[in-house]
């Protein structure tokens, strides 16, 4: 590989558009968790639909998508960011106020999806299902408390 | 745990809104692929921040970036649907035309993206800059190509 100066590097950035990227914006960070939580329903709908035996079960495609569920438990915490509460959201300002309880759940949320990429590597529904709702239950505690 | 029955499943999927799943609408595979994007932006701009030395290198953080983003790499292709092309989206119409090439790049920036991930474990900068430059390029090559 060629030696990468850091000019380059800076006219590469520009031309993808990440030269200036600073702290996040409120707006960033509302976009951020936003689109992480897509993507999360883009993945848990077809394994509810697999669980509930609305569709067929397919356990390779489950368990891509319960890999990708884990991977992205991790990451909306970042986004709840002070001062994001106010626009184009359905997060409650309470998360502020409630900070480790919400961190907490948030974390029983990345527990239990690495829980469920675990059962479902193993195929058995039986395994899966118990899981899987541990996950749903997790999600709805949080709505419940902290989503308008 | 308890028996997990059929009804108190569906019951929980409803009060999380995830009951009526079906085949994605076309407005969902867009806005699932943006969301992806986003958090692959929200990643990548800190990590060149700290490769261009406009923030500092911390490498417990550059580390857990490259590890989101080598997850997030995995994830946008699927949402590239047939009919995905005309609606709030800045993705050109030639991906279907040109779906294996496209596919190919996306492949590629998945590639690229886990061997970011593996470079940066070794918290060196001086391996992490080309593997960093890797991804900048990937991604600068598919937006020249498919982005509007």
């Amino acid at each position: 590989m060629k030696t990468i100066t850091r000019l380059g590097l800076a006219a590469t950035l520009i031309a993808i558009g990440s030269s200036a990227m600073a702290a996040p914006k409120p707006f960033e960070a509302v976009e951020y968790r936003k689109g992480i939580f897509k993507a999360v329903k883009w993945n848990f709908g077809p394994m509810g639909d697999m669980v509930k035996g609305k569709t067929e079960f397919n356990a390779d495609d489950f368990a891509r998508r319960a890999g990708n569920l884990a991977a992205l438990s991790k990451m909306p915490l970042e986004g709840f960011m002070p001062g994001t509460y106010e626009r184009s959201t359905s997060a409650l300002p309470v998360i502020e106020d409630a900070w480790d309880t919400f961190a907490k759940t948030m974390g029983d949320f990345e527990t239990n999806s690495a829980a469920l990429a675990e059962a479902a590597k193993g195929g058995d529904m039986n395994a899966i299902r118990p899981a899987f709702m541990k996950v749903a239950q997790t999600c709805k505690a949080c709505h419940d408390k902290f989503k308008d």
